[in-house]
Protein backbone atom coordinates (compact mmCIF):
# COMPACT_ATOMS: atom_id res chain seq x y z
CA UNK A 1 0.00 0.00 0.00
CA UNK A 2 1.37 3.51 -0.91
CA UNK A 3 0.80 5.99 1.57
CA UNK A 4 0.57 10.04 -0.27
CA UNK A 5 0.50 12.98 1.38
CA UNK A 6 0.77 15.58 -1.42
CA UNK A 7 -2.74 16.06 -2.99
CA UNK A 8 -1.24 16.53 -6.46
CA UNK A 9 1.18 13.47 -6.12
CA UNK A 10 -2.30 11.67 -5.30
CA UNK A 11 -4.16 12.96 -8.34
CA UNK A 12 -1.51 11.93 -10.56
CA UNK A 13 -1.44 8.54 -9.24
CA UNK A 14 -5.39 8.52 -9.14
CA UNK A 15 -5.98 10.10 -12.60
CA UNK A 16 -3.33 7.30 -14.12
CA UNK A 17 -5.96 4.78 -13.07
CA UNK A 18 -8.85 6.62 -15.16
CA UNK A 19 -5.66 6.52 -17.94
CA UNK A 20 -4.84 2.95 -18.18
CA UNK A 21 -9.03 2.39 -18.14
CA UNK A 22 -9.03 1.05 -14.24
CA UNK A 23 -11.88 1.06 -12.11
CA UNK A 24 -11.09 2.47 -9.14
CA UNK A 25 -12.84 3.16 -6.13
CA UNK A 26 -12.71 5.85 -2.85
CA UNK A 27 -13.40 5.70 0.22
CA UNK A 28 -12.95 9.13 2.23
CA UNK A 29 -12.65 8.96 5.61
CA UNK A 30 -11.76 11.08 8.78
CA UNK A 31 -9.96 7.63 10.05
CA UNK A 32 -9.80 6.25 13.84
CA UNK A 33 -11.16 3.28 11.58
CA UNK A 34 -13.53 1.18 12.72
CA UNK A 35 -15.09 -2.11 10.92
CA UNK A 36 -17.67 0.25 9.30
CA UNK A 37 -14.96 1.76 7.48
CA UNK A 38 -13.11 -1.18 7.31
CA UNK A 39 -16.70 -2.60 5.24
CA UNK A 40 -16.40 0.20 2.98
CA UNK A 41 -12.84 -0.80 2.19
CA UNK A 42 -14.31 -4.19 1.67
CA UNK A 43 -16.98 -2.93 -0.73
CA UNK A 44 -14.47 -1.29 -2.90
CA UNK A 45 -11.79 -3.98 -2.75
CA UNK A 46 -14.59 -6.28 -4.21
CA UNK A 47 -16.22 -3.39 -6.86
CA UNK A 48 -13.20 -1.93 -8.71
CA UNK A 49 -9.34 -2.64 -9.59
CA UNK A 50 -8.11 0.11 -7.74
CA UNK A 51 -8.94 1.55 -3.69
CA UNK A 52 -8.12 4.79 -2.61
CA UNK A 53 -8.56 5.91 0.90
CA UNK A 54 -8.27 9.51 2.58
CA UNK A 55 -7.47 10.06 6.38
CA UNK A 56 -8.25 13.73 6.82
CA UNK A 57 -9.89 15.28 9.75
CA UNK A 58 -11.24 18.27 7.78
CA UNK A 59 -11.19 21.16 9.55
CA UNK A 60 -13.70 23.41 8.07
CA UNK A 61 -16.83 20.87 8.91
CA UNK A 62 -16.29 21.31 12.60
CA UNK A 63 -18.04 24.51 14.36
CA UNK A 64 -15.78 26.63 16.56
CA UNK A 65 -17.15 24.66 19.49
CA UNK A 66 -17.20 21.24 18.33
CA UNK A 67 -14.60 18.30 18.91
CA UNK A 68 -12.09 18.75 16.29
CA UNK A 69 -8.87 19.02 18.48
CA UNK A 70 -9.97 16.29 20.47
CA UNK A 71 -11.57 13.94 17.51
CA UNK A 72 -9.93 10.79 18.03
CA UNK A 73 -6.40 9.86 15.99
CA UNK A 74 -4.98 6.65 15.19
CA UNK A 75 -3.05 7.34 11.64
CA UNK A 76 -0.67 4.49 12.30
CA UNK A 77 -3.15 1.90 13.37
CA UNK A 78 -5.26 3.09 10.40
CA UNK A 79 -2.36 2.56 8.31
CA UNK A 80 -2.20 -1.15 9.41
CA UNK A 81 -6.51 -1.27 8.94
CA UNK A 82 -6.32 -0.32 5.72
CA UNK A 83 -3.08 -2.12 4.35
CA UNK A 84 -5.06 -5.51 5.75
CA UNK A 85 -9.03 -4.42 4.01
CA UNK A 86 -6.57 -4.02 0.32
CA UNK A 87 -6.61 -0.66 -0.31
CA UNK A 88 -4.31 0.23 -2.86
CA UNK A 89 -3.36 4.12 -1.89
CA UNK A 90 -3.52 5.85 1.20
CA UNK A 91 -4.13 9.61 1.09
CA UNK A 92 -3.12 11.44 4.52
CA UNK A 93 -3.09 15.49 3.96
CA UNK A 94 -2.38 17.51 6.55
CA UNK A 95 -4.71 20.54 6.42
CA UNK A 96 -2.27 23.24 5.03
CA UNK A 97 -2.04 21.27 1.80
CA UNK A 98 -5.56 20.99 1.72
CA UNK A 99 -6.12 24.66 2.18
CA UNK A 100 -3.65 26.70 1.74
CA UNK A 101 -2.93 30.16 2.08
CA UNK A 102 -5.00 32.10 0.17
CA UNK A 103 -7.73 29.22 0.13
CA UNK A 104 -11.31 30.69 -0.67
CA UNK A 105 -13.85 28.72 -2.19
CA UNK A 106 -16.60 26.95 -0.71
CA UNK A 107 -19.22 24.16 -2.12
CA UNK A 108 -22.80 24.93 -0.60
CA UNK A 109 -25.67 22.82 -1.29
CA UNK A 110 -28.92 24.79 -0.37
CA UNK A 111 -32.50 23.36 1.04
CA UNK A 112 -31.14 19.56 1.81
CA UNK A 113 -28.30 21.10 4.54
CA UNK A 114 -30.86 23.47 5.99
CA UNK A 115 -32.58 20.68 7.97
CA UNK A 116 -31.55 17.70 10.83
CA UNK A 117 -27.63 18.18 11.69
CA UNK A 118 -27.47 21.53 9.26
CA UNK A 119 -29.30 22.81 11.69
CA UNK A 120 -27.76 22.40 14.94
CA UNK A 121 -24.04 22.53 12.59
CA UNK A 122 -24.30 25.39 10.89
CA UNK A 123 -21.77 25.60 8.29
CA UNK A 124 -21.15 21.83 8.84
CA UNK A 125 -21.89 20.64 5.42
CA UNK A 126 -20.57 23.20 3.30
CA UNK A 127 -17.47 22.22 4.84
CA UNK A 128 -18.49 18.49 3.79
CA UNK A 129 -19.64 19.60 0.32
CA UNK A 130 -16.11 21.25 -0.54
CA UNK A 131 -13.70 18.71 0.92
CA UNK A 132 -15.57 15.77 -0.48
CA UNK A 133 -15.43 17.72 -3.76
CA UNK A 134 -11.21 18.07 -3.65
CA UNK A 135 -11.11 14.71 -3.01
CA UNK A 136 -13.63 13.64 -5.66
CA UNK A 137 -11.63 15.81 -8.40
CA UNK A 138 -8.25 14.94 -6.36
CA UNK A 139 -8.92 10.98 -7.25
CA UNK A 140 -11.61 11.23 -9.64
CA UNK A 141 -12.55 7.74 -9.11
CA UNK A 142 -15.11 5.42 -11.07
CA UNK A 143 -17.21 5.31 -7.39
CA UNK A 144 -16.80 7.14 -4.53
CA UNK A 145 -18.29 4.98 -1.03
CA UNK A 146 -20.11 6.69 1.96
CA UNK A 147 -21.22 4.60 5.08
CA UNK A 148 -25.53 5.54 5.17
CA UNK A 149 -25.15 6.70 9.21
CA UNK A 150 -24.38 10.26 7.83
CA UNK A 151 -27.46 9.70 6.21
CA UNK A 152 -27.98 13.67 5.61
CA UNK A 153 -24.29 13.69 4.31
CA UNK A 154 -24.69 11.38 1.46
CA UNK A 155 -27.95 13.00 0.23
CA UNK A 156 -25.57 15.88 -0.07
CA UNK A 157 -22.82 14.57 -2.15
CA UNK A 158 -25.49 13.11 -4.18
CA UNK A 159 -27.20 16.67 -5.10
CA UNK A 160 -23.44 17.64 -5.20
CA UNK A 161 -22.24 15.64 -7.60
CA UNK A 162 -25.22 15.73 -9.86
CA UNK A 163 -25.34 19.64 -9.68
CA UNK A 164 -21.46 19.54 -10.30
CA UNK A 165 -21.80 16.95 -13.08
CA UNK A 166 -18.84 15.22 -11.58
CA UNK A 167 -18.67 11.73 -13.36
CA UNK A 168 -18.55 9.39 -9.88
CA UNK A 169 -20.80 6.95 -8.89
CA UNK A 170 -22.12 7.53 -5.32
CA UNK A 171 -22.48 4.37 -2.76
CA UNK A 172 -23.92 4.63 -0.06
CA UNK A 173 -23.12 1.15 2.24
CA UNK A 174 -25.58 0.09 5.32
CA UNK A 175 -25.03 1.18 8.55
CA UNK A 176 -22.67 -0.87 10.26
CA UNK A 177 -23.13 -1.94 13.65
CA UNK A 178 -21.36 -3.06 17.91
CA UNK A 179 -23.36 -6.71 18.44
CA UNK A 180 -25.69 -4.88 20.02
CA UNK A 181 -26.92 -2.69 17.79
CA UNK A 182 -24.82 0.55 18.61
CA UNK A 183 -23.84 2.55 15.22
CA UNK A 184 -20.43 2.41 14.88
CA UNK A 185 -18.77 5.67 15.45
CA UNK A 186 -15.27 7.29 16.28
CA UNK A 187 -17.25 8.84 18.21
CA UNK A 188 -18.21 6.53 20.29
CA UNK A 189 -15.06 6.47 22.43
CA UNK A 190 -16.21 9.49 24.05
CA UNK A 191 -18.94 7.47 25.47
CA UNK A 192 -18.82 7.04 29.96
CA UNK A 193 -19.25 2.98 30.29
CA UNK A 194 -22.45 3.78 32.00
CA UNK A 195 -23.54 6.03 28.81
CA UNK A 196 -22.18 3.08 26.32
CA UNK A 197 -24.67 0.60 28.18
CA UNK A 198 -27.42 3.01 27.43
CA UNK A 199 -26.39 3.83 24.08
CA UNK A 200 -27.79 1.06 22.12
CA UNK A 201 -31.31 2.13 23.26
CA UNK A 202 -30.57 5.03 20.01
CA UNK A 203 -31.19 1.89 17.51
CA UNK A 204 -33.89 0.40 20.18
CA UNK A 205 -35.75 3.28 19.46
CA UNK A 206 -35.91 3.62 15.61
CA UNK A 207 -36.56 0.08 15.52
CA UNK A 208 -39.53 0.73 17.82
CA UNK A 209 -41.18 3.45 15.28
CA UNK A 210 -40.74 1.32 12.90
CA UNK A 211 -42.83 -1.08 14.59
CA UNK A 212 -45.50 1.73 15.69
CA UNK A 213 -45.57 2.17 11.62
CA UNK A 214 -46.06 -1.19 10.76
CA UNK A 215 -48.74 -1.10 13.33
CA UNK A 216 -49.91 1.59 11.56
CA UNK A 217 -49.36 4.97 13.02
CA UNK A 218 -48.32 6.93 10.19
CA UNK A 219 -48.37 10.42 11.79
CA UNK A 220 -45.29 11.96 11.62
CA UNK A 221 -45.73 14.01 14.53
CA UNK A 222 -46.90 11.01 17.02
CA UNK A 223 -43.78 9.02 15.73
CA UNK A 224 -41.32 11.67 16.45
CA UNK A 225 -43.24 12.29 19.88
CA UNK A 226 -43.68 8.51 20.74
CA UNK A 227 -39.78 8.54 19.82
CA UNK A 228 -38.62 11.34 22.00
CA UNK A 229 -40.87 10.15 24.92
CA UNK A 230 -38.93 6.44 24.30
CA UNK A 231 -35.34 8.21 24.53
CA UNK A 232 -36.68 10.37 27.57
CA UNK A 233 -36.87 7.40 29.05
CA UNK A 234 -34.29 4.98 28.13
CA UNK A 235 -31.44 7.02 28.08
CA UNK A 236 -32.40 9.97 30.49
CA UNK A 237 -28.47 10.95 30.65
CA UNK A 238 -28.78 12.15 26.85
CA UNK A 239 -30.72 15.12 25.73
CA UNK A 240 -32.23 15.01 22.28
CA UNK A 241 -30.66 17.24 19.43
CA UNK A 242 -33.63 16.23 16.89
CA UNK A 243 -35.93 13.69 16.17
CA UNK A 244 -37.29 13.67 12.66
CA UNK A 245 -39.17 11.89 10.58
CA UNK A 246 -38.09 13.16 7.07
CA UNK A 247 -38.46 11.86 3.42
CA UNK A 248 -35.28 9.98 2.32
CA UNK A 249 -34.47 11.83 -0.60
CA UNK A 250 -35.49 15.26 -0.32
CA UNK A 251 -35.12 15.30 3.91
CA UNK A 252 -37.93 17.45 3.60
CA UNK A 253 -40.46 17.01 7.18
CA UNK A 254 -42.82 14.73 6.77
CA UNK A 255 -46.60 14.94 8.03
CA UNK A 256 -47.68 11.47 6.57
CA UNK A 257 -45.65 8.74 6.90
CA UNK A 258 -46.97 5.95 5.42
CA UNK A 259 -45.60 6.87 2.19
CA UNK A 260 -41.14 6.24 2.35
CA UNK A 261 -40.17 7.48 5.31
CA UNK A 262 -36.86 8.19 7.33
CA UNK A 263 -36.43 8.64 10.71
CA UNK A 264 -33.25 10.20 11.70
CA UNK A 265 -32.12 11.42 15.31
CA UNK A 266 -28.95 13.01 16.81
CA UNK A 267 -28.83 12.70 20.85
CA UNK A 268 -26.10 15.00 23.22
CA UNK A 269 -24.92 12.25 25.63
CA UNK A 270 -22.65 13.51 28.11
CA UNK A 271 -19.36 12.96 25.90
CA UNK A 272 -20.57 13.04 22.53
CA UNK A 273 -23.61 13.73 20.26
CA UNK A 274 -24.03 10.26 18.53
CA UNK A 275 -26.64 9.77 15.13
CA UNK A 276 -28.20 7.21 13.28
CA UNK A 277 -31.38 6.93 11.60
CA UNK A 278 -33.77 3.90 9.55
CA UNK A 279 -35.83 3.50 7.25
CA UNK A 280 -39.25 2.91 8.52
CA UNK A 281 -40.35 0.28 5.66
CA UNK B 1 -18.19 20.56 -36.49
CA UNK B 2 -20.16 18.63 -33.63
CA UNK B 3 -23.16 20.38 -32.29
CA UNK B 4 -23.90 19.06 -28.71
CA UNK B 5 -26.54 20.31 -26.87
CA UNK B 6 -27.12 17.47 -24.15
CA UNK B 7 -24.27 17.59 -21.22
CA UNK B 8 -23.83 13.96 -20.78
CA UNK B 9 -22.71 13.79 -24.13
CA UNK B 10 -20.59 16.27 -24.26
CA UNK B 11 -19.03 15.50 -21.74
CA UNK B 12 -18.62 11.65 -23.14
CA UNK B 13 -16.96 13.39 -26.45
CA UNK B 14 -14.68 15.76 -24.40
CA UNK B 15 -13.58 13.09 -21.25
CA UNK B 16 -13.02 10.12 -24.02
CA UNK B 17 -9.97 13.07 -25.40
CA UNK B 18 -8.35 12.46 -22.44
CA UNK B 19 -8.74 8.78 -22.26
CA UNK B 20 -6.96 8.53 -26.03
CA UNK B 21 -4.08 10.98 -24.75
CA UNK B 22 -5.01 14.32 -26.60
CA UNK B 23 -4.65 17.71 -25.03
CA UNK B 24 -7.89 20.05 -25.98
CA UNK B 25 -8.75 23.25 -24.97
CA UNK B 26 -12.09 24.54 -23.76
CA UNK B 27 -13.35 28.20 -24.88
CA UNK B 28 -16.64 29.20 -23.03
CA UNK B 29 -18.77 31.72 -24.00
CA UNK B 30 -21.89 33.38 -24.28
CA UNK B 31 -22.14 33.42 -27.60
CA UNK B 32 -22.73 36.53 -30.06
CA UNK B 33 -19.03 36.21 -31.25
CA UNK B 34 -17.20 38.88 -32.14
CA UNK B 35 -13.61 38.75 -33.10
CA UNK B 36 -12.48 39.05 -29.06
CA UNK B 37 -14.19 35.36 -28.66
CA UNK B 38 -12.08 34.18 -32.07
CA UNK B 39 -9.17 35.09 -31.25
CA UNK B 40 -9.78 32.81 -28.41
CA UNK B 41 -10.77 30.03 -30.53
CA UNK B 42 -7.27 30.71 -32.52
CA UNK B 43 -5.41 30.48 -29.68
CA UNK B 44 -6.97 26.92 -28.47
CA UNK B 45 -6.47 25.76 -32.32
CA UNK B 46 -3.23 26.40 -32.24
CA UNK B 47 -2.23 25.17 -28.53
CA UNK B 48 -4.15 21.66 -28.47
CA UNK B 49 -5.53 18.96 -30.41
CA UNK B 50 -8.69 19.03 -30.08
CA UNK B 51 -11.14 22.36 -29.70
CA UNK B 52 -14.53 22.30 -27.42
CA UNK B 53 -16.48 25.71 -27.25
CA UNK B 54 -19.66 26.36 -25.51
CA UNK B 55 -22.19 29.47 -25.96
CA UNK B 56 -24.60 29.69 -22.44
CA UNK B 57 -26.49 32.61 -21.41
CA UNK B 58 -26.36 31.65 -17.52
CA UNK B 59 -28.89 32.76 -16.47
CA UNK B 60 -27.79 32.41 -12.68
CA UNK B 61 -24.68 34.89 -13.31
CA UNK B 62 -27.08 38.07 -14.19
CA UNK B 63 -29.01 40.32 -11.55
CA UNK B 64 -33.17 40.72 -11.87
CA UNK B 65 -32.89 43.76 -13.51
CA UNK B 66 -29.90 42.86 -15.73
CA UNK B 67 -30.13 42.07 -18.71
CA UNK B 68 -30.35 38.60 -19.47
CA UNK B 69 -33.84 39.10 -21.47
CA UNK B 70 -32.07 40.77 -24.06
CA UNK B 71 -28.75 39.75 -24.27
CA UNK B 72 -27.94 39.59 -27.81
CA UNK B 73 -28.12 35.99 -29.10
CA UNK B 74 -27.09 34.80 -32.86
CA UNK B 75 -26.60 30.66 -32.43
CA UNK B 76 -26.57 30.40 -36.50
CA UNK B 77 -24.59 32.93 -37.04
CA UNK B 78 -22.05 31.87 -34.21
CA UNK B 79 -21.98 28.22 -35.44
CA UNK B 80 -20.72 29.43 -38.19
CA UNK B 81 -17.72 31.47 -36.80
CA UNK B 82 -16.85 28.86 -34.25
CA UNK B 83 -16.72 25.92 -37.48
CA UNK B 84 -14.43 28.52 -39.36
CA UNK B 85 -12.14 28.99 -36.48
CA UNK B 86 -11.42 25.28 -36.17
CA UNK B 87 -13.63 24.45 -33.15
CA UNK B 88 -14.41 20.57 -33.02
CA UNK B 89 -17.32 20.73 -30.82
CA UNK B 90 -19.66 23.12 -29.97
CA UNK B 91 -21.89 22.64 -26.74
CA UNK B 92 -25.07 24.73 -26.93
CA UNK B 93 -26.81 23.66 -23.69
CA UNK B 94 -30.36 25.32 -22.52
CA UNK B 95 -30.58 26.43 -19.61
CA UNK B 96 -32.58 23.37 -17.68
CA UNK B 97 -30.23 20.99 -18.84
CA UNK B 98 -27.65 22.79 -16.96
CA UNK B 99 -29.59 23.24 -14.38
CA UNK B 100 -32.41 20.66 -13.82
CA UNK B 101 -35.38 20.43 -11.09
CA UNK B 102 -33.96 20.46 -7.99
CA UNK B 103 -30.73 21.45 -9.07
CA UNK B 104 -29.35 23.56 -5.43
CA UNK B 105 -25.07 23.54 -5.53
CA UNK B 106 -23.49 26.74 -5.51
CA UNK B 107 -19.87 27.53 -5.58
CA UNK B 108 -18.42 30.61 -3.99
CA UNK B 109 -15.02 32.43 -4.10
CA UNK B 110 -14.85 34.58 -1.14
CA UNK B 111 -12.54 37.69 -1.63
CA UNK B 112 -11.69 38.74 -4.83
CA UNK B 113 -15.47 38.57 -5.69
CA UNK B 114 -16.20 41.36 -2.98
CA UNK B 115 -15.38 44.87 -4.73
CA UNK B 116 -15.44 45.88 -8.54
CA UNK B 117 -17.91 44.19 -10.38
CA UNK B 118 -18.50 42.19 -7.15
CA UNK B 119 -19.95 44.87 -5.19
CA UNK B 120 -22.51 46.42 -8.23
CA UNK B 121 -23.34 42.55 -8.86
CA UNK B 122 -24.39 40.59 -5.93
CA UNK B 123 -24.20 36.59 -6.94
CA UNK B 124 -22.97 37.33 -10.26
CA UNK B 125 -19.59 35.86 -9.38
CA UNK B 126 -21.17 32.92 -7.76
CA UNK B 127 -22.97 32.04 -10.92
CA UNK B 128 -20.06 32.15 -12.85
CA UNK B 129 -17.96 30.04 -10.66
CA UNK B 130 -20.65 27.88 -10.46
CA UNK B 131 -21.40 27.61 -14.25
CA UNK B 132 -17.29 27.08 -14.73
CA UNK B 133 -16.98 24.75 -12.47
CA UNK B 134 -19.48 22.49 -14.70
CA UNK B 135 -17.95 23.49 -18.10
CA UNK B 136 -14.96 22.45 -16.47
CA UNK B 137 -15.91 19.29 -15.18
CA UNK B 138 -18.27 18.51 -18.66
CA UNK B 139 -15.17 19.03 -21.13
CA UNK B 140 -12.11 18.38 -18.33
CA UNK B 141 -10.01 20.30 -21.13
CA UNK B 142 -6.20 20.17 -20.97
CA UNK B 143 -6.32 24.28 -20.99
CA UNK B 144 -9.80 26.77 -20.90
CA UNK B 145 -9.08 30.09 -21.99
CA UNK B 146 -10.53 33.31 -20.96
CA UNK B 147 -10.32 36.77 -22.23
CA UNK B 148 -8.57 39.29 -20.24
CA UNK B 149 -11.44 41.70 -19.99
CA UNK B 150 -13.24 40.05 -17.30
CA UNK B 151 -10.08 40.67 -15.44
CA UNK B 152 -11.95 39.69 -12.41
CA UNK B 153 -13.96 36.94 -13.72
CA UNK B 154 -10.16 35.22 -14.53
CA UNK B 155 -9.04 36.02 -11.09
CA UNK B 156 -11.94 34.01 -9.53
CA UNK B 157 -12.02 31.33 -11.87
CA UNK B 158 -8.13 30.59 -11.25
CA UNK B 159 -8.78 30.56 -7.77
CA UNK B 160 -11.49 28.21 -8.01
CA UNK B 161 -9.62 25.86 -10.53
CA UNK B 162 -6.47 25.85 -7.43
CA UNK B 163 -8.83 25.52 -4.48
CA UNK B 164 -11.07 22.81 -5.49
CA UNK B 165 -8.24 21.09 -7.29
CA UNK B 166 -9.44 21.09 -10.91
CA UNK B 167 -6.94 19.48 -13.18
CA UNK B 168 -7.22 22.11 -16.35
CA UNK B 169 -5.18 24.93 -17.06
CA UNK B 170 -6.35 28.47 -17.05
CA UNK B 171 -5.23 30.24 -20.08
CA UNK B 172 -6.24 34.66 -20.13
CA UNK B 173 -5.72 35.77 -23.10
CA UNK B 174 -4.84 39.65 -23.99
CA UNK B 175 -8.21 42.12 -24.37
CA UNK B 176 -9.18 42.44 -28.01
CA UNK B 177 -9.94 45.51 -29.36
CA UNK B 178 -11.72 47.48 -32.14
CA UNK B 179 -9.56 49.78 -34.54
CA UNK B 180 -10.12 52.51 -32.46
CA UNK B 181 -9.39 50.87 -29.15
CA UNK B 182 -12.63 49.72 -27.51
CA UNK B 183 -12.80 46.51 -25.74
CA UNK B 184 -14.81 44.45 -27.87
CA UNK B 185 -17.75 43.31 -26.16
CA UNK B 186 -21.40 41.39 -27.08
CA UNK B 187 -22.87 44.70 -25.52
CA UNK B 188 -21.19 46.71 -27.33
CA UNK B 189 -24.51 46.20 -29.95
CA UNK B 190 -26.02 47.97 -27.22
CA UNK B 191 -24.63 51.36 -27.48
CA UNK B 192 -26.11 54.10 -29.84
CA UNK B 193 -24.16 55.48 -32.28
CA UNK B 194 -23.38 59.00 -30.16
CA UNK B 195 -22.02 57.08 -27.44
CA UNK B 196 -20.23 54.49 -29.73
CA UNK B 197 -18.39 57.73 -30.66
CA UNK B 198 -17.35 58.05 -27.11
CA UNK B 199 -16.43 54.77 -25.60
CA UNK B 200 -13.32 54.60 -27.63
CA UNK B 201 -12.61 57.13 -24.00
CA UNK B 202 -13.00 54.38 -22.07
CA UNK B 203 -9.38 52.91 -23.14
CA UNK B 204 -8.02 56.66 -23.71
CA UNK B 205 -8.50 57.25 -20.06
CA UNK B 206 -6.83 53.69 -18.97
CA UNK B 207 -3.76 54.63 -21.14
CA UNK B 208 -3.95 58.01 -19.83
CA UNK B 209 -3.13 56.60 -16.26
CA UNK B 210 -0.86 54.56 -17.39
CA UNK B 211 1.09 57.51 -18.60
CA UNK B 212 0.37 59.49 -15.26
CA UNK B 213 2.12 56.42 -13.61
CA UNK B 214 5.16 56.59 -16.10
CA UNK B 215 5.45 59.94 -15.27
CA UNK B 216 5.48 59.51 -11.55
CA UNK B 217 2.23 59.88 -10.04
CA UNK B 218 1.88 56.77 -7.40
CA UNK B 219 -0.58 57.58 -5.28
CA UNK B 220 -3.76 54.92 -6.22
CA UNK B 221 -6.54 57.87 -5.14
CA UNK B 222 -4.56 60.76 -7.42
CA UNK B 223 -4.65 58.40 -10.20
CA UNK B 224 -8.41 56.81 -9.80
CA UNK B 225 -9.62 60.78 -9.38
CA UNK B 226 -7.81 61.90 -12.19
CA UNK B 227 -9.38 59.28 -14.36
CA UNK B 228 -12.80 59.56 -13.07
CA UNK B 229 -12.68 63.47 -13.71
CA UNK B 230 -11.31 62.26 -17.61
CA UNK B 231 -14.38 60.34 -17.81
CA UNK B 232 -16.76 62.86 -16.67
CA UNK B 233 -14.97 65.19 -19.10
CA UNK B 234 -14.82 62.68 -22.09
CA UNK B 235 -18.11 60.49 -21.70
CA UNK B 236 -20.76 62.88 -20.32
CA UNK B 237 -23.42 60.32 -20.97
CA UNK B 238 -21.82 57.94 -19.07
CA UNK B 239 -21.26 57.38 -14.99
CA UNK B 240 -18.86 55.46 -13.82
CA UNK B 241 -19.43 51.87 -11.52
CA UNK B 242 -16.51 51.80 -10.23
CA UNK B 243 -12.79 53.28 -11.34
CA UNK B 244 -10.16 51.47 -9.21
CA UNK B 245 -6.66 50.57 -9.16
CA UNK B 246 -6.16 47.11 -7.39
CA UNK B 247 -3.08 44.57 -7.16
CA UNK B 248 -3.60 42.40 -10.21
CA UNK B 249 -3.85 38.92 -8.27
CA UNK B 250 -5.32 39.81 -5.18
CA UNK B 251 -7.32 42.63 -6.49
CA UNK B 252 -7.05 44.80 -3.23
CA UNK B 253 -7.30 48.61 -3.17
CA UNK B 254 -4.12 49.92 -3.86
CA UNK B 255 -3.23 53.37 -1.91
CA UNK B 256 0.34 53.01 -3.85
CA UNK B 257 0.43 51.79 -7.18
CA UNK B 258 4.45 51.89 -7.66
CA UNK B 259 4.55 48.25 -7.80
CA UNK B 260 2.26 46.19 -9.58
CA UNK B 261 -0.71 48.15 -10.38
CA UNK B 262 -4.51 47.18 -12.15
CA UNK B 263 -6.38 50.17 -13.56
CA UNK B 264 -10.16 48.36 -14.01
CA UNK B 265 -13.16 50.63 -14.84
CA UNK B 266 -16.56 50.08 -15.18
CA UNK B 267 -19.05 52.54 -16.89
CA UNK B 268 -22.93 52.36 -17.05
CA UNK B 269 -23.58 54.15 -20.60
CA UNK B 270 -27.59 54.87 -21.08
CA UNK B 271 -27.50 51.77 -23.15
CA UNK B 272 -25.19 49.33 -21.82
CA UNK B 273 -22.75 48.80 -18.75
CA UNK B 274 -19.12 48.55 -20.08
CA UNK B 275 -15.77 47.24 -18.40
CA UNK B 276 -12.04 47.73 -19.79
CA UNK B 277 -8.57 47.36 -17.47
CA UNK B 278 -4.94 47.60 -18.24
CA UNK B 279 -1.77 47.21 -16.24
CA UNK B 280 -0.13 50.30 -15.41
CA UNK B 281 3.56 48.93 -16.18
Amino acid sequence: MQIITDPKEFQSVCWSWRGQGLTSALVPTMGFLHAGHISLFTWARANAEKVAASIFVNPTQFGPNEDLDRYPRDPEGDAAKAREAGVDVLFLPEPGAMYPEGFATTVSVAGLTEGLCGASRPGHFDGVATVVAKLLLLAMPTTAVFGQKDWQQLAVIRRMVRDLDIPVAIEGRPIFRESDGLAMSSRNVYLSPQDRALAPHVQKGLQAARAWKAQGVTSARELTQRLTAYYKDAIPTARPDYVACVHPETLAPLEDASGPALMAVALFFPGARLIDNLLLD
